[in-house]
């Protein structure tokens, strides 16, 4: 396949994705052009995916792609963006061409299912990779930040953590189908293997978070790692007690917290703010204070932090 | 290095250039929050660059990072889009850890010299390349797009075309400094190295041509290749004259015009557009025809193009 038909083949994989709330022009001309709803601010991350680093070799590229999309899109739900638009880079070789359209595949799918619009894109030889920058919108000033936590504020977490960590060290060389791990439900035997692959971003967590969240982050790096980013932004600190965090089933409560890709969110709030938010499943784990540092009790005792993996790329 | 030390030297070294027009929280949280003008659309594009693929091994960060943010703006000069800001992903190896920050220094500069901010990034692990999601803005339906030459139009290109695709059969391991590079002029011995390190987005005559040119596009792939996606996209064809074609000096035509990495502008007008555009360098080089394809005659005779590197990725 020559480079013209390869990116035939992906836009028609990418199928109605390409189109969306806001798009003028997707794909094809040498930028995209979109609207932005009036009074509103640009929200926009970029992220990148290695092949062996950030998912395994061998993986299909549709799971791969449904991976990518939501890892990058939670970044706009911990900032409370609605979503607007992504543009994916990918970096492959010439043995990549049916993989790449596997992956457009996932994208697409993941696209239509978080709205967001696949606008444009880039393709260009070298190592497997992806890289995707996203794109959403929030009320003008309203969109949430690290810095906003305060003393006195508690801790929240959304869903369930570790699951996608715990899989992340033996996932299976041939993965369940995505309509499978779409159906995983907490308990099941593929629930981390879903968990990585299919991460949902909880925008409309992030949404409801305007006004009511001080701080927010989504769980990329690990819980302690992740809310240790807060606390730093904000000035503060935080006291977690591990009994209350929500552990995904089968996993080391200390490894849980240790472990990334969850893409849940984590935010700082003034007592009570989980009333407000029952319907997402949000659970409260500890609270924000004056002293620096993210301490963790387990039956009122402090656990050593230092001995595991909470920090990465070092 | 850890990844928060290396993190905090690229902020540094980018310095002033993480602040702009509109924005309102650059990097350091999950995302990056700008505004647009009233009335604007949102201009995106994305493009990757691989170590030994798109830059020479061992190239100078400093001189890829002008590099790279040269070529991505230039998607935007394409558009007519005023620029806004860039996110930057950069995957590297732990060796690159000096080298990625003289990156920065080299972003920081282009980015301050195109007034375009750098907004977020990312930091992974994986073979070193760096991957530019840029953004700028044109008022609502004025964009400039491949898709509307006609017949009758005139075609025209910016500056002159050959030398940054000559420089790169020969790049010097050790190119002049970026200071030296910036003062080279048409005709001086490093001018093509100059033009492949530090390519010129041509913003202002982007913005120029908005309600003037029927269709543009930048000079990437090559003036033949790019004027070739122009007539795809706007089902038309082109008849271009090799000796209007402004050739950089000691080039060789028929290579210039298939040479690729100039990152001038090749659009399509009215006749006498050019007068209205006097001050930016542009010439007319041919016509847009009915007929589908773009042929170019020497001294009335056609060439042929097949024979040349016409087309990249194959």
């Amino acid at each position: 396949m020559d480079e013209f038909s390869l990116i035939d083949a992906i836009v028609a994989a990418l199928g109605d994705a390409t189109s969306g709330r806001g798009v003028v022009l997707g794909p094809g001309d040498d930028a995209s052009i979109a609207t932005l709803p009036p009074d509103c601010d640009l929200v926009s991350s970029i992220d990148a995916f290695v092949e062996g680093v950030h998912f395994p070799r061998g993986a299909p590229g549709a799971h791969v792609g449904h991976r990518v999309l939501g890892a990058s899109a939670s970044d706009l739900a911990a900032m409370g963006a609605d979503p607007l638009h992504a543009l994916v880079a990918v970096t492959l070789g010439a043995e990549h061409g049916h993989w790449v359209v596997d992956l457009a595949r996932g994208l697409g799918a993941a696209a239509r299912s978080f709205g967001i619009a696949i606008v444009g894109g880039n393709l260009a030889r070298g190592p497997l990779a992806i890289t995707v920058s996203v794109h959403g919108y929030a009320p003008r000033g309203v969109a949430l930040r690290r810095s906003g936590a305060r003393a006195g504020d508690r801790v929240f977490v959304s869903g369930d953590v570790g699951a996608a960590g715990a899989a992340l060290a033996s996932l299976p060389h041939d993965p369940p189908p995505i309509a499978t791990l779409a159906r995983a439900r907490f308990g099941d035997a593929c629930y981390g293997v879903a968990r990585y692959y299919l991460p949902q971003p909880r925008l409309a967590l992030g949404v409801a978070l305007r006004g009511v969240a001080t701080a927010a982050i989504d769980v990329s790096d690990g819980l302690v790692a992740d809310l240790g980013h807060v606390c730093r932004a904000s000035g503060v600190g935080a006291r977690i007690e591990l009994e209350r965090v929500p552990i995904a089933p089968g996993v080391d409560a200390e490894r849980a917290i240790a472990a990334g890709d969850d893409y849940e969110l984590v935010f700082t709030a003034p007592p009570g703010a989980d009333e407000r938010l029952a319907s997402f499943g949000v659970t409260e784990i500890g609270a924000v204070v004056d002293e620096p540092g993210v301490v963790v009790t387990r039956a009122g005792r402090r656990i050593d932090l230092t001995s595991a993996g909470y920090q990465h790329f070092g």
